[in-house]
């Protein structure tokens, strides 16, 4: 079997404390695939040292800002440019098929179904159902596509300002030429699912395999205070927490939560 | 060519009132296709009277309510139950294919080309897109169609006690068997669209070719205030006061807006 994997990126520390509970909740979901983390060159040794230990490789990359601040703005998320770092999976081809995953997602049911999807693969966008959500996808691994994605990207620039603006826009056909290629809502249900149209969440929700915790704020940023709850079922955040005092918590230095 | 219609329902003059603006929206897009009305017995005589003057048909059918308020008021929508009604649609044949849409959505540009989608054909519920929204959908008149789906709905229920809970259990198949099922969201464009995800629509908006006003206020229990002001573009609710002020509020006899 040619070799898959799955994909992150983080650019901070802050990010990466994301991706150490994300690597835990693939392995709790005992996947057969291992876990490349994106780093730059912001993140802390201490905090390099600690993804070595819960991913299979730590792969430095370079920070490829968009700077194409007017249509950031208007998404009022300036910290985006920042996932033009994100086209970089498509340089690891030591790979033949990758699922990305953002930090912000966590698995909480074993989905490795998704690498017999191909490129370009991804679930719905709640807020524009036509585009598809950038937190989730399966790719190849491929120069030549990098390359076009990077030219892609300065010519065309990103309606967003950020990596799925960009994706969609490339990926265009995406909506409409195969529909193997619309991973359903269940491999990217973004918070907004299961309260904008709660009887389906009722209804569908217990198939949830990946949260994507989209927006601000990030459950490392929510209050300390959720860490002391035990969570519900269907408790996304509080699930994230309890991965997150159990498992990496205990192995953060101070250097690392600065 | 077979008959083809375009299909609304309004069981009571408040939603009558919508019939009437998307029946004026329809002319203004030069449709060639004829509009029917569904209306019930709590419908005014001068209401139906003016119905029938701005569409070719207007049919009336039996309130057929889902009982299920157990659902129904997870919804916090007690209301919805009445739009069980819209089955009856499928009892139409004097058509072999039919648009079905909500009285509370407006045609801003010519979308005949639906006529050309096959049943069962909807655009994503942005609420959760492997669910379709029930506002917009194409369809194929059948008596035995119209009574699977009665049978279904008695044995099955909704699971959110409305029409697209129980459409979208019986068209289980719509997220995942054919693309071509699948209308571009340009054709039942909600309101959330606009801004859930604004560069989406800032890049794709000039395209929508419905719009939507799902959920509470509907556009005419907006205050009279918007009809004073000067739709801009864009702007929905203006465009539907518009069309509402030059059309239909002259016509409308006092008992008819009680
Ligand atoms: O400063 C940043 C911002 C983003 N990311 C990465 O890019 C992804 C997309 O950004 P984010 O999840 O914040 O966007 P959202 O999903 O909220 O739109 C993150 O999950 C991270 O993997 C990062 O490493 N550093
Ligand atoms: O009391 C009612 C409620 C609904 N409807 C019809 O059923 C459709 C669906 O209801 P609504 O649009 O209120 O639901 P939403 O789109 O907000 O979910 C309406 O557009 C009308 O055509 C009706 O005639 N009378
Ligand atoms: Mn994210
Ligand atoms: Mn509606």
């Amino acid at each position: 079997m040619a070799a898959e994997a799955w994909v992150t990126l983080a650019t901070n520390d802050s990010y990466a404390v994301g991706a150490l509970v994300l690597a835990h909740s693939l392995k709790s979901a005992n996947t057969t695939r291992p876990l490349v983390v994106m780093i730059t060159d912001q993140v802390s040794t201490a905090m390099r040292d600690r993804l070595g230990v819960v991913s299979c490789l730590v792969q430095e990359v370079n920070v490829m800002d968009s700077h194409d601040s007017a249509h950031l703005a208007l998404l009022a998320r300036p910290e985006l440019g920042i996932t033009f770092t994100k086209l970089h999976c498509w340089a690891l081809t030591a790979f033949s098929k990758c699922v990305f995953l953002d930090a912000d997602t966590l698995v909480i049911q074993n989905c490795d179904e998704l690498f017999e999807r191909e490129e370009f693969s991804a679930a719905a966008d709640a807020g524009w159902p036509d585009c598809f959500n950038s937190g989730v996808f399966v790719f190849r691994p491929s120069l030549e596509t990098y390359s076009k994605l990077l030219s892609f990207a300065v010519s065309e620039g990103s309606f967003d300002g950020g990596d799925q603006g960009l994706l969609n826009s490339y990926f265009a056909d995406w909506a409409t030429k195969d529909i193997s290629r619309r991973l359903p809502f269940i491999y990217n249900m973004t918070a907004s699912g299961s309260y904008s149209y709660r009887p389906a969440y009722k209804q569908f929700g217990k198939n949830v395999r990946i949260v994507h915790f989209i927006g601000s704020p990030k459950p490392w940023q929510a209050s300390e205070a959720s860490a002391f709850q035990r969570p519900v079922p269907g408790d996304h955040i509080g699930l994230w927490w309890s991965i997150f005092v159990s498992h990496v918590l205990p192995c953060l230095s101070s250097e690392m939560t600065g």
